[in-house]
């Protein structure tokens, strides 16, 4: 492979970690609005998509590992590929945080909600822009982006801890709303887990520019 | 290097793979005792000993990139320093719920405990062997017993359901338990999570041994 080959070889595994990048954005965001809606059929398509972004991941690990044998990448060309490799881990399981939310919008089809959906939806909105802006950073090589996500990530806690309050607050109230607030704790810790999988992201970028380790998810 | 030199790098890696398994497996062991005593000296001492992971992962991480640049392996060589690349996130990822687990420890530290941890201290038993097995595994390349790794990963998903209910009904009898079992349940659901995180690590052995991917975590 030529060295233009190569390029065209990375910027190819650029455009599939986008790719797959944009579907774990958007199966986030499906996830919460089937259940704002209660919308057992996008819940099922949820579920259903899950395996594409499985696929998606595989191939791409099948090309980072083919392309480092065939090619014996060095520094930052193979830091580059080691990174890519690392990220689709993260994105991964981003999307199996999703379409476990979506198994629980099928459990919760029946029920009527006690409330609107406390801060999930506003927690699901910030931790979107955060995936979307990790996978920026990542293109543009862009570390100081990074500081911003890591705000919205310390957000998404602080939504995730009221959100833990509100709902204990309407269990206390009414014990026939035990099963749904409790589905509703477990969706939001695992929208807070998708934010934590985001800084893992954004550590990986910024090894990628600076080739040190930095620690962003205290 | 030499093809000697390579193997003892190799070996060298398997060995800190093994090392940073050990101390994780520990890891979820102690949270689990600190969670039973509500000995929140060993919560801090874990908290604390996440940093030691975290480090070891890098440490490790790095020493697999270092080598893929320098040896330029191919094959099964490649294969077995990229899988171990990915193991590391994994194990990674558990220690970080067992300090998680460890800080809600902390939190439960002044509540009297309703009732023995249901099937808690069982889920843990079981994850910590599921641990153990699936770095055995590795080591011995021994995919078979992968089998039965899998068989006790459905085991703690049915021990969590069971947890689950059973928290549920606690919550019910008492308005009083409402945080002290919520918090039980999340860390149930950060069991459960290992559990996943090892069957990863059994996809990655699958993957070592037969250069194929196996879907384990349905």
């Amino acid at each position: 492979m030529t060295r233009t080959g190569f390029d065209t070889a990375l910027e190819n595994l650029n455009e599939d970690l986008l790719r797959m990048g944009s579907i774990v954005e958007k199966q986030v965001h499906q996830c919460i609005v089937a259940l704002v809606n209660q919308d057992e059929e996008l819940a099922m398509q949820i579920i259903k998509n899950d395996d594409l972004v499985d696929d998606l991941q595989r191939e791409i690990e099948d090309k980072c590992i083919r392309l480092i044998g065939k090619e014996q990448p060095l520094a930052i060309d193979l830091r580059t590929i080691f990174t890519i490799s690392k990220i689709v881990t993260d994105l991964e399981r981003m999307a199996d945080h999703a379409s476990n939310i979506a198994k629980a919008v099928k459990r919760l089809k029946n029920e009527v909600y006690i409330k609107e959906l406390v801060d999930i939806p506003k927690m699901s909105l910030i931790v979107e822009k955060m995936i979307k802006k990790s996978l920026d950073s990542f293109i543009s090589r862009d570390v100081e982006a990074i500081k911003e996500i890591c705000k919205m990530d310390d957000e998404v806690d602080a939504l995730y801890k009221g959100v833990f309050n509100d709902l204990l607050a309407i269990m206390a109230k009414d014990i026939k709303n035990l099963n749904q607030a409790t589905q509703f704790i477990l969706i939001a810790s695992k929208l807070e887990r998708i934010g934590d999988h985001v800084t893992n992201i954004c550590e990986w970028n910024v090894y990628l520019v600076t080739g040190e380790h930095m620690d962003l998810n205290e």
